[in-house]
């Protein structure tokens, strides 16, 4: 018998119960039609044909890298160095979707972003007055990293063109004041979860300003960048980064499949000690690695090689189909939402460019006792905004996502939702 | 530019340095026949047909939770519990292999035994008063999972019947002294690494006496009983844990192979809450795994657990073929040992009984300056205890490892290390 005063606190939150709670409702009604999960596409999931993509790298790895073949199968067989064997694949495909210059040697390949996340956040977060800044509502990933290693939040509200930079400004000031710094911040500038906000080309440039005159680490997150329409260009905060003050965070979960669970940082920055010598940031990643989950599965990431070599080494390029789909998804829960909702009265919702997430504002709290509603009378789920939020925002708000369904579905949805929201209506 | 000072300390530890220099005095030996990686031997890791055992595993998921077959294919592509999705296996594997009666649900299936170690730690070590008792010399991994957590270490000696238990005591008193107490032990009672060796029956239930005694909870590591030869009873401490102290840390790393990154954690301990309620330990493990890597790659749980399936679900069966080939290196390391240094003047080693190492004692220093001698002159390459040792001693050892070599390497190997051994006599 073990005392749970003595196990991390971070294992009983609060948070985690919200979660609980959620997917305990969500469980009950197995045959609801759910705008809740931010899952691929399940129509993308099929006829998957491992060893296909496996010989694929196996040929890239005899041509590339010198090896026989059976060396080079043995490579995804066995232990592999912490930080990777697909990096330099990973560092031309950022070149060439982005036209980034970093070297394949500041890529660390990682357990999806999340694991990047924890290992960057563990390396930056060496004092307890190092405080981490986050949008809010903010992806719940982020937060959890931050709470397993007692890392203070302090949350920075959204506008419409994204995070709200004067709050910002005015944050990285009082926290000083303080005695604290603002350490880093943590940032989805495109299409972000769970708001899909997107930050303006001029915001983006702003921000890094600030970044400058304040010191702050910036902690990119591009997950959905790939569901832009094209000519939507997407410009990468890395990509403007002037002074080498943003950390990269990818993942190929959305592009690939989750189920890999291969994602990567790139940390291309230069850490100097007290004697002079400088080792680089993805180094000192890769050793805390080693410590954690000792290297990704080199099967994994042999998976996500080959699928990136049948598309030319272009991420964006891997996630053209998947993200047409999205768009087609988003696209027509946005005309489902105008033609079921429009002029119902205080019922507002905003108009991503890409992404999986629409924010649905209603007139009524959008908490778990409406999602029970919800779900029981009209056989519809969603997210309640609230456990994104971390000021206490965000009541009357839920977070539809697009993603997981079919058109068909996304219709009887939101012909529910409008059900649901005329039955709060009187 | 970031600092070092500003960077978590664990990143730049002297023992990382340590494992840095082995690792480069290696390279620049490549053709030299190295006693030195712990890792499967490359005769196992060639031609294995992934999808073959992703299929196997599918069926698997067909006839036991009747899902239709492009569902059970999805479940391997899409995110998935953080506990994980072949427990029942590994519940079933270890009852079969050693009568142990743990629910699926007290399982937890991680990135490779390390992620284990982490979670465990993370989970166990709430307060800086907490200190961790470990074997010395101390297999690494242990070690890192300490480091990145700001863990103190008590190192425990090693007898020749495993740990020393009566130190064990000692430490235990000593600490509370301090005001701190030992919460933990790590131990690895089965042909350690890097000692190779191997508690008693004995001394297993003595410990457990001690653990209970004092309060200490224990984590075995169980990575090399399916080496042991046919006759040789492996009694897991898990299987004797009559008060439930014992949380078991596996892998199938050596079994399966290390590129699937699998492992998994039996924590079948309940957590009672001040106000009474209680919540099992495995739960908050997966938990803190939703906040460090989401899940273990299901396809990696499909690879593994198709090849469970195919083994009458059984790790020993499992590990049968590998284990016998382990068993003729560590016997044919032996036989050349005997018959190369037998006699040598003040040079002995220790006879294991199964696993993958030896424990080499010289009459000088088995440090770098001698490694850099014994590659450049010799041509062999061997690992120095004392990089395993956390009390200043083993100076004058080497750690061999068998399992990465042919008989006729190890030969070789041996007639070489002779060579070195007579060349330092003089």
């Amino acid at each position: 018998m073990l005392r749970r005063e003595e196990i991390h606190g971070a294992l009983s939150a609060p948070a985690l119960e919200s979660m609980n709670f959620l997917n305990e409702i969500m469980s009950r009604y197995p045959a609801a039609i759910s705008f809740a999960p931010g899952a691929p596409n399940p129509s993308l999931m099929t006829g998957l044909d491992l060893n296909h993509y496996i010989e694929r790298y196996v040929e890239h790895l005899e041509t590339a890298r010198g090896l026989e073949r059976d060396a080079a199968r043995r490579l995804l067989c066995e232990y592999g160095p912490s930080r990777g064997i697909i990096n330099d694949l990973v560092s031309q495909a950022l070149h060439r979707d982005y036209g980034l210059d970093v070297a394949a040697t500041s890529v660390v390949i990682t357990v999806g972003t999340q694991e990047a996340m924890f290992l960057v956040l563990h390396a930056l977060f060496a004092s307890p007055a190092d405080v981490l800044a986050v949008a809010t509502p903010c992806y719940v990933g982020i937060l959890g990293s931050a709470k397993l290693l007692n890392i203070s939040i302090v949350p920075i509200p959204e506008s419409a063109d994204g995070l709200d930079l004067r709050r910002l400004a005015e944050a990285v000031r009082e926290v000083r004041a303080s005695g604290r710094r603002i350490r880093a911040l943590y940032v989805a500038p495109d299409f972000a979860n769970p708001s899909g906000t997107t930050m303006s080309l001029e915001a983006r440039r702003e921000l890094l300003q600030l970044a400058e005159r304040e010191d702050l680490i910036v902690l990119e997150d591009g997950a959905y960048g790939f569901t832009a329409e094209p000519g939507f260009e997407i410009v990468p905060l890395k990509a403007l980064d002037v002074s080498n003050r943003v950390i990269l965070l990818g993942t190929f979960s959305k592009v690939c499949m989750p189920g890999v669970r291969v994602g990567f940082v790139v940390a291309d920055q230069a850490v100097r000690g007290a004697d002079g010598t400088e080792v680089l940031l993805a180094n000192m990643l890769a050793a805390a690695k080693s410590m954690v989950s000792v290297n990704t599965s080199p099967i994994c990431q042999g998976i996500v090689g080959g699928m990136l070599l049948e598309h030319g080494v272009s991420i964006a390029a891997l996630g053209e189909t998947s993200g047409k789909l999205y768009r087609q998804n988003l696209l027509h829960l946005l005309e489902s939402l105008d033609r079921e909702l429009s002029g119902v009265k205080d019922v507002t919702w905003n108009r991503p460019k890409g992404g999986f997430f629409i924010r649905v504002t209603l007139p009524v709290p959008a908490d778990f006792e409406l999602l029970e509603r919800s779900a029981s009378a009209f056989g519809v789920l969603w997210t309640p905004m609230s456990l994104f939020h971390l000021d206490g925002s965000g009541d009357n708000e839920m977070r539809l996502s697009c993603s997981y369904l079919t058109l068909g579905q996304i219709e009887a949805g939101v012909e529910r939702l409008g059900q649901l929201v005329r039955s709060v209506q009187t």
